[in-house]
């Protein structure tokens, strides 16, 4: 039986999703996979593996990461939901399981994957929610970094935005949506796209916030795309900021309405 | 020469805002007041003492907290921002500096103390945010508590929320304003009176949320006002859903205009 995972977490205190020790070891190993995989071999009794729509970084945060395993054990999703939330760090939870199909991934079933980068910016460091925050003091101006982002849009070689430990095969990937708002005193980047190669949404991140602070003109990212070349670009933005909201799939699997819709733009 | 500071925090790792050392005293105690005066003693060379608008309590935080000081160093207040938030634990920040009369009190001239709380409704316990948020794993009606919430409002006795260790003369506060409202899985409390006693906010919220889960009708809350009887109202709330928006002054004083307004609501 395949069971399907939405899973909400606080990446501060972790190496990143991806587990670090041998597969099935019932050992911690700062890992939010391996904390996941701990939990849920204790409701089933027995080995659980897990695959997971998008693997977060080191600091990175999770409002929806979508994960699906099988299993023999027969347990009501309720059990699955509160057992193995039990037994999570604090910092993690499981929001929802849903029963699937075998024919469902959480990752090759996704038709998108949705990030939220959020910059304070003011003079002085944030105090409150630091954990949650980019920072920027220079004051930024919002939307040349919207009208700056709207180059990435569409189906694209990345590589300008790939960080050199990036295994994926290619750089080409369909970015379907990006905006840049402001919310007061933050500066809020929601982006939206097939998939992601590593490192890439703090890299657009960290371009995007020259634009902003005016060192760049809105041309500049266009013309980093056309170069590929990682090292013009701007610095990787901390791994503070980024909030990975969550995969889209079709609605054919029956999964909650949080990470449903096919469509391009949620 | 009197100056007053914007602060913002973070109180999960603090005992709450008040001293618990000697005045005076460059060691920390686990207070924000003791970490801010030895952050401003080392700026001023020289001890600071100050005065707050709203002492909050252990794990609460604050998003804009508003301390007055005299002092004879002479510092522009872009120097007091950065030279006492470079000092200060990474959980706290000044966010402003403005020199003042020596009428002004941040305690005395305050005409209105805000505050949020948010709770966080669903079956799972937080994991992302989890130091900033209460939780209800019943559901809640946000406007049964809302509409219960409106009988605080005006000149009360709040005796039946007021903790057992409230050293206040007397129990009657000006209620400005309270509002319940759903946003998502978040249900938000945002509450305004000319002052609080201890623990009320969190002891309105314990109550509200009696009826927010039907187990009382709305005008249970009126009951337990009239009643003055802290012995038979809904437990304290915990601190982490708890934010000290802030303080509201008239305009005359020359704050800030998030800390300004003297009319009733914001």
């Amino acid at each position: 039986m395949r069971l399907a995972l939405g899973v909400e977490y606080d990446g501060s205190g972790f190496s990143g999703w991806q587990r670090l020790s041998a597969a099935g070891s019932r050992e911690p190993d700062g890992s939010l996979q391996t904390a996941l995989e701990i939990a849920l071999s204790k409701v089933a009794d027995a080995r659980i593996d897990t695959v997971c729509a998008g693997r977060t970084d080191a600091g990175v945060h999770g409002q929806c990461q979508v994960v699906h395993f099988d299993t023999d054990a027969r347990r009501d999703p309720r059990g699955w939901v509160l057992g193995a939330t039990a037994s999570l760090p604090p910092t993690m939870a499981v929001r929802w399981c849903v029963p699937v199909s075998d024919e469902f991934s959480a990752r090759f079933s996704a038709r998108g994957r949705r990030y939220r980068y959020r910059i304070l910016n003011r003079t002085v460091r944030p105090g409150l929610e630091r954990q949650y925050l980019g920072w920027e003091r220079m004051p930024l101006d919002a939307g040349a970094m919207h009208q700056a982002a709207q180059a990435l849009t569409g189906e694209r070689d990345f590589s300008a935005f790939r960080s050199v430990q990036c295994q994926a095969a290619h750089a080409r990937r369909n970015l379907h949506e990006i905006a840049v708002h402001r919310e007061g005193e933050q500066v809020v980047v929601e982006v939206q796209a097939n998939a992601f190669l590593h490192h890439m949404v703090r890299n657009i991140v960290g371009s995007l916030l020259v634009v902003g602070r005016s060192e760049q003109p809105r041309e500049w990212i266009a013309e980093l795309l056309e170069k590929r070349d990682r090292t013009i670009a701007g610095p990787t933005a901390p791994a503070a900021g980024l909030l990975f909201i969550g995969p889209r799939y079709p609605r054919q699997w029956g999964l909650p309405q949080e990470v449903c819709g096919d469509e391009t733009t949620s």
